[in-house]
């Protein structure tokens, strides 16, 4: 991600609200037993990386509705990072990943402490049990530290709304993932279904329209903001499925082909589908989602992406998704500050490399 | 529970003000896709059970500090049952539990819509991650019912510390029953710890606080009706460890000792094991936790609770901390119909079957 003027800023400010909100809560939870000293522990492991992303767009939402600058805006966007923790924690739960932020899941964390203390009964059960209370948790908080943010009522009101769309539509979203993994067999239509619920609209978009919203900015401009944000937000999620299968494990802080292990059923995929022949989609259909998959089977799943044509559409697609982008930012009434930083904005979340 | 005047009018309006709710939720999910429709039925049959104890606890909270009765009231204090739907969906997926209020448990239901459908990959895992997704959806929603009661600004504002403290508290007693269940053995103190945090602040003294700063009262009432409910609401989680070993399935709607075959370290079995022979305590480290355990497996361990005197001193407990609860009930200044009502309360919470 960039670092420049506005970005920069913004990624450091959030974080220290994020951060000083944390440590606001820690004596709190200790004060009730040091026992839960290591649900902070991981909770501060997972929040030391991670892009900041829909704090991002929140707090540019608000400005380029004309909101003004400060801690408090900068509070109720960061809440939004512990609404992804909470997601992201719950989703590695669901799928049995290992590694996230290039450290280990969180309820890998409780899986190897319980081993560490040489606890009697079934570690993954605990692991997996420490991590579904703790992205709870998370939930639980992200809506706390929005109402505390400081933010005056009224404005934490307009902003209500959206928040609650915001968390129905990832959950959702989520099991329509889930749904699609199950089933098995998928088409572009249901993938990009799956893309726009869990990921377009919760990553960029409602970001958007929340921070819009509590400025008090009217339908018009809302909708100006939806109709950038959500093919973004597509693109952005194309971009990370293409990462999953071709993303550097430097850059993405997961193991090469992570995706294909996990048996991940994107639009990418879907591409592939669609164009196989007989024999690649025996291929896929054998090796796609097999958790011992070894760097030749990621290569041979590579293989296919590439020649069907898949690699090639997608990165098409993601083009036109962040040219329309692109074109309605370009006419939208945003303008100075608001206009910069969501221009590089666009930038990074389509030309990411991590 | 009871159907007298007070509580029994009290259950039939937050069932209508729950069901309600729901109701009106449902079409917007449903307008998403149809694919969400077992999300919806999981979720109502899960809410035609329970007893919603944590939603008359508030409502008589609020009743007595003085609130008017109304439709309001009865949104906000019906929002507890999402709350506890949540808790209970996470809750029966750590505990790998099959069923809940005589029903399959949601990840049971899912898993078996996975099986019927015969779609290719885990069966468990679409359960669980299901599940982990209603729950989140369940707790989500909670707040939103909350915000959304009709409740003016300023009353929700008097109740969000302590609805935030109270979802803190479940899940961080829900991390600490987990660690008790880990670490396999426990003593009276830690498993009381537990109760206080998991059961009696969430079921009983919160809810009450929650009604009672919501009307405004001031902190000298608030201090009584805590005294009130945190010995009661730990005489209610002591009521149910006894009948999660000796209840009758038919009243409540878990199998025959499923606590011994789940493995819970209670207050009750902590008691058995300061009074257990060594040939005792050998069998309660074999059996307890036993996932086939079969009846005669629960009559060894019901006996041996039994003859160390364990139950006799739970029972003798749960007297004394509902004999503290009526004590303080008597000297509070609450009169008319929430003395009767909490009256009657006391008793169903700690003399119930189911």
């Amino acid at each position: 991600m960039s670092t420049t003027e506005f970005t920069g800023r913004v990624r450091k400010e959030i974080d220290e609200a994020l951060f000083s909100w944390i440590d606001e809560q820690r004596p709190g939870l200790l004060a009730i037993t040091d026992d839960l000293a290591p649900m902070m522990t991981a909770l501060d492991a997972l929040l030391a990386g991670g892009k900041r992303l829909r704090p991002a767009f929140c707090y540019w939402g608000w400005r380029a509705a004309g909101g003004p600058d400060g801690p408090a805006i900068m509070s109720a966007a960061a809440s939004l990072e512990l609404l992804q923790a909470s997601a992201l924690i719950h989703d590695d739960v669901m799928d049995a990943s290992d590694t996230r932020r290039g450290q280990p899941a969180v309820h890998r964390r409780f899986e190897m402490m319980h081993r560490a203390e040489g606890w009697p009964g079934v570690a993954e059960s605990f692991g997996a049990g420490a991590a579904i209370l703790l992205g709870d948790l998370c939930l639980a908080w992200s809506g706390l530290q929005y109402e505390n943010s400081g933010l005056d009522d009224a404005t934490l009101q307009r902003g209500r709304g959206v928040y609650d769309l915001m968390r129905t539509e990832v959950m959702c979203g989520q099991y329509l993932d889930l749904l699609e993994q199950a089933r098995g067999r998928n088409t572009v239509e249901s993938a990009l279904r799956v893309v726009e619920y869990k990921s377009a609209k919760y990553t960029i978009q409602r970001p958007l329209h929340l921070g819009a919203a509590m400025a008090g900015a009217d339908q018009a401009f809302i909708d100006v903001l939806g109709a950038y944000g959500l093919p973004l937000g597509i693109a952005f999620q194309l971009r990370d499925d293409v990462l999953g299968v071709f993303g550097d494990p430097a850059e993405t802080g997961k193991p090469a082909g992570d995706d294909l292990r996990e048996g991940k059923r994107t639009v990418l995929v879907a591409l592939a589908l669609e164009h196989a022949t007989p024999a690649q989609t025996a291929v896929i259909d054998d090796r796609l989602g097999d958790r011992e998959l070894d760097a030749e089977g990621v290569t041979a799943l590579r293989t296919i992406i590439t020649d069907t044509g898949a690699l090639t559409e997608c990165e098409k697609m993601i083009e036109q998704y962040a040219d329309a982008a692109r074109a309605t930012l370009a006419a939208a009434p945003i303008s100075g500050e608001p206009r910069e930083a969501l221009t590089e904005l666009t930038v990074a979340a389509t030309a990411r490399r991590g």
